[in-house]
């Protein structure tokens, strides 16, 4: 409300009132002020008042909302039902533009400068969360087809080579965005060291000297993972690749969460070559499944990346994560990551009195702080007696019921193909592990209350089922 | 967004873009700018975005939005529930102060500021409405308390006054609202010409001669009301009023929707005594039930039922009527009335068709143009037989189950003790109508298709009873 | 959705997945049993989404939202704006019919449920809050029309009476909704005893003895108010009406929020006359202005102030109430009275700090635990200096600009007509107290945060000021 | 509310009103009932309140949405933002799993019953468009990716392929599409015929026959295009495929809406090559860009693209889409595209009359029956009059200002280079028409009012330029 407005609401109530209510307003404005100015977390999360003034005046900068406008395109944002007007906050243009994925749109400055500010606020939160980079791009894609955008612009670069070398990790996306950019994934082998499941450097460089490095296209590497398994060695990786003059993604899924993955990457970066990192926007940041962030130090290969996408896309992922960074704040954000620590160490000890009482125990890899593992040793699993063999699936059946969800068990037990290839003990992440084991998560947003109940009813299912 | 910060804008999309934009936010300022200076229904209804978004400024204004507020009073408008924030758009100061119920708030200008512009609105739907009254108070009563706090009020100005002479029309709130203010009813029973109900000027001439007219508060008349009753001849009440020295009230709860009951008042007001009228929000403006409006052009008398009002009240019917008529528009809110009357005709032609083949007829009540009487005269009514008695309350039975909602059947048997009076075939507004009948509205927003299927259901539901 | 959905359900996606998922949709249907059969706040508060799920049963529920539904009465609940209808979650109804305020409405089952369902929960919430009462009213109106609906009801039944004796109180409203049931309120003067400021027994005695008993439509208590004002004696007030058989209203505003006040009222309650307690619901359970409770332990009397009550009435603030003890729980509520407790105790402690660094005291009112006075004496007033005598109002007006809302500077020299009564020195609720001062309120939802700031905010503004 | 319930409220309310509420519950059942086994657009659209309630039941059969439930995995559907889940219906798994992108989802039944739904209805819609296809895969990325997706599986079956034929259409996206597949363009250029330009048969015949039908992947066609340009010949093209074996993929984007396409296109499905149509989702149906259909009659091949897609995805265009099928049902749906029929004729009846007073013409262009083009060929266009050329880039920007959005000036002098190819005169899809001319389209929602002010405002614009 201008000041002529503003003029006028004195005559309709006490002037005096009108001074007050206008400082607010001004408040407001001194917000969008840093918010446009510098472009980070504010400091403390907006509420959501504020949130949904400042989109309202996004939406009224998109033509679509213009009074009086004239739609003569074939796109025009018209939108037929009020409720999905209301749930998109009156949006309809989505993001980019046939040249850009970040391009600003002529009919849509609003939703355009919602874009712009969420890559900037993110690049933001990926600083607070001590990553070393200086160049980011959301994408309204999930991890998975963000990944494989950035083998598609690779490959781009590197037409003739067509090998992605790939250290196992059994989570099926992390190899299927290869295929889906037509490109030939080489399975690099774990290794196990005592308790936990780990990079094969030394396969790598044979692999590397085996293929030849002009025919591969990437190492695809991966951080964020389940235990017994342990983040790839990026800084050692990225030497190797540096050396052998190959590029490196690093898939990071949910790893921004932890300061360990970030150190981590940030050795690969300075030591070695990491070109793109890529991130679940809902993993790391608590919206729903649909945005990733592809990012790293080089700006001319992410910009790379931005003009391969053909057309406009959704801007709903963007929009989740432009809410909730201003709901969150730099407190809030970094208040979440300080819980997830301590509500990690608090897993452990709870976990750690109950492995006792079963004579289980935790898998020791320290260098896994999102995932644990428990062995479950203990329970019989006779390959002749299917019934016996139900003793650790019973323990899944029984958590699930509890409506205990995301926990894993792992029977060392399946071999399967995916994707074209055939894994020995799939789920593993290795040919052969030692025992039998159960994962769980401290992902950001676990509350203790999850904690204690997961204890309570583990325990309670494993006794009752031995 | 002030000027600084699209201007901040400018730097993170291209500046040709935020300059449209600009205009878009500029245009909703100049329509702000007629809301606040001319203070009148806008020419073309706000879209949702543009109410929303001034919505969101007011409840900026009020305190309890303000950031990093102290709140040490003992009602801070501290709202648990963000569901509870979210319907009430972040407000919760409720309307005016223990003074005055339209006072400002100090703690809530964006709040005071919807009420008084609601207000001006409502004055300007009813100039629309071609009612010339210069004064107007909306409470966040409905109809019946309404006329409550106008009698209270007009009982504190003659404090020796107790009774209020009512012309009878058999709606229990009409009678209820006096009791309310702990004063005597005196019913003025109706008279029948031909077809038609109407009020008996004799007897109130009487009435007032008898009881003197210092010991009358008012006379409550009343304007909206089922066929075969008609309006009451608001002139000539306010004639007699006029010539008695007495206060009158009228009980208009649904007829702004009526030209022609307009006119009436108008002539009332122009020509005798009319000191405040009465009308229900929902019914007139299509919003939900809670709200009601008390005008006329005794300016200082309505300020002082405001003034009576004790301490604060919900902003909750206000705030809807705000919405209402921003969304409606002065070219909604007359294509509403226009639709009213070409819908009234259309009703009573289909029901012409009806009843000519079914050998009844429409109660001719020209004076009414809002309800609508059919006789029942063929349907058996023989007292001693309870069964055939129920081919009437059948067709009220029948179309009830077909989801036809607010038609009344009236047989004109039922005698009932309404607030200690009792009333001789309570329901037919006298005391022995000619023939037993069913009365159907055509209140503001039905729809042709609704009366189609009336006449439809009526017409299968009358035969099939038959 | 229905055993018949979900197995066509099974034929869309995998059964395993419909079962948990039906499971979930159980544990909803489980959650309103208890809701409709106890009838109690539920343990744990409702997720919004269970909220928004229940209200849309409720709103099917009505006959607006009936599909193919014909509309021929004056009233359909037709709602025009979107934005309306989402608000009010597609209830348009409001609540009551002419006969009662808690009549179920035919056209309304979901509305109608909402209304009958806050009651029980209201008086839940009481019992939490060890209300020893049994019957409960909740009015669409704030506090002060909630007394005059008292007022009117027992003056309905004593209509000879007309006076109501009234413990003074220096907020308007207390006073004013005497006057709107067009009653003559006998001002009792308080007596100081060392800081307090209470209720005068022996002169409440003398004037009904003046009066007579059979003139005095009631006594009108008040327990929450601004220290160093303490809570009328209830018990004892009680005893008196009984005595004289005189009714007893309690105006009992914000008072539900502490433990001592429903004491002092129980004890009223079980050894005198305590007819009829009003509540606000804003000021005790954080939702908007709009609604209040009147309760206590005469059914008969309760049902009849429901009774006097005209026609419908809106369903906002119930909605309001209902939306929050759902959120609420019972584990919510009592926490939120439990913070109250503890901030109490806490804002005391850092008031105590300051005032021993500048001179001043807590006014010694342990019987008043929700406000606190600090005294003023060192700040200078000399009347025939205006300047100086700005030091105590340049203190509030210094706090205000800070965004401290809702402390009171009391200088103890206006004198003011209320309602046509002139008062010494009104806002001191006495004629003449010692020491200027200042009072903060400790209300229910008042954050620590906010504690910290007024302190240290009043500690600058008091020495910057002398 | 079940049974059970329903008898507990028979408790609280007149056990009458109970009944016919509940009546009201099963209607809505019902709907479902015939939506779930159906699986059609309901023939009268649903009201906001079904689908809301509606979206409720879906969210509560998330796992993200049970009570109690302990989340320990990665990824457990936590959102943070209040403002988020609203908007999100409280659902955040996305759609998909590694697998497929239409899989369901264990932790998600009621968002993967809202996806497999949503396909069901876009089939139906497209049915009622005449679309003669049996599968379809909504793709949660705008049309050029989905090409894209498209192209990447056909590479996949056809991995020695690296070659797309491609008629030559000026719209960016269309040609980016290959390029992100890392697939090479080959252009045929369209030639003129009268007014049109049209796909030229013979060099596509010729460039089959040159690069040999092994190395292409795919012919890659265009119907919705601007005028001048007509749709591709897709029945004589799918010949061609057929003939040579290649596969042949449709560019569909906002074609759904137009019945000669769907004709055109059938032609292609039963006498040639047709293997796989994508259409936008925002352009045809009306909701917020983000979404794509792929569709044909090759369910293998459609299977492959939905595993194609590495992991999950955004569930938010098709939860729009889901909304809007609702919102429209079969009788909105028609409504729509009739109106659009009748704004096309209306449209150029309009522009006839103004092309006459102003001496131009409309292009004449028959089987576009979506856009329309006008000569503008008595605007001065002098190559070394920088300010005379500007008569016809003038009127754009005149019209703009007017804010007249979409209209396109072509002025026929731009060479530019597309994805590293050079096109003469780009954006008049040829190398040379004979006319610089402006381009409107008559697409889905643009009303008659709008017609109307373009006709005014290009009138007015173009005489003042002249």
């Amino acid at each position: 409300m201008n000041q002529q407005n503003l003029k006028l609401c004195s005559e309709i109530i006490d002037d005096k009132y009108v001074k007050i209510a206008s400082n607010s307003l001004n408040a407001k404005e001194k917000l969008f002020k840093l918010l446009l100015s510098q472009r980070q977390l504010p400091e403390e999360g907006f509420d959501d008042l504020t949130i949904e003034y400042l989109l309202n005046i996004f939406a009224i900068m998109d033509t679509n909302n213009f009074v009086n406008k004239v739609g003569v395109g074939e796109r025009e944002s018209r939108i037929f039902s009020a409720l999905v007007q209301k749930r998109n906050y009156y949006m309809g243009h989505g993001i980019g533009r046939s040249g850009d994925l970040i391009a600003s749109q002529p009919k849509a400055a609003g939703s355009s400068l919602i874009a712009k500010l969420t890559k900037h606020l993110a690049k933001d939160a990926l600083k607070l969360s001590n990553y070393q980079i200086n160049e980011l791009l959301i994408v309204p894609v999930a991890t998975g087809m963000a990944l494989s955008l950035c083998l598609l612009t690779l490959k781009s670069l590197k037409p003739q080579a067509k090998y992605v070398l790939w250290p196992r990790i059994d989570q099926k996306t992390c190899l299927k965005c290869i295929q889906t950019a037509n490109l030939i994934p080489i399975v690099i082998e774990t290794m196990i060291q005592d308790d936990v499941v780990t990079t094969n450097l030394d396969i790598l460089i044979q692999k590397i000297n085996e293929i030849g490095p002009d025919n591969i296209v990437c190492v695809l590497s991966t951080t964020s993972c389940f235990a017994p398994r342990i983040p790839d060695n990026i800084g050692e990786i990225a030497k190797i690749c540096k050396q052998f003059q190959i590029y490196h993604v690093v898939n990071n899924a949910y790893g921004i969460q932890c300061n360990k993955i970030a150190n981590s990457i940030n050795q690969g970066l300075a030591q070695g070559t990491v070109n793109l990192i890529v991130s679940s926007s809902d993993k790391n940041f608590m919206v729903p499944v649909g945005g990733a962030l592809i990012y790293g130090n080089d700006k001319k290969l992410i910009k790379q990346i931005s003009e391969l996408y053909p057309g406009r896309a959704s801007a709903a992922p963007i929009l989740d994560l432009f809410i909730t960074f201003l709901s969150m704040g730099r407190s809030g954000y970094l208040q979440l990551q300080k819980d997830r620590v301590e509500n990690y160490i608090y897993f452990k000890e709870k976990l750690q009195i109950i492995t006792q009482k079963i004579s289980e125990q935790i898998l020791n890899t320290p260098k896994n702080s999102i995932s644990i593992g428990i062995s479950l040793k203990n329970l019989k699993i006779d390959q002749n007696n299917q019934e016996e063999k139900n003793q650790i699936t019973k323990l899944g059946a029984i958590l699930y019921s509890k409506k205990v969800m995301g926990s894993r068990v792992i029977t060392n037990k399946k071999n399967k193909i995916v994707c074209g290839i055939e894994f020995k003990n799939y789920g593993s992440h290795c040919d052969n592990y030692f025992t039998p084991y159960i994962t769980v998560a401290c992902a950001i947003g676990l509350t203790k209350q999850e904690i204690d109940t997961f204890a309570q009813e583990f325990e309670k299912a494993y006794t009752q089922n031995t």
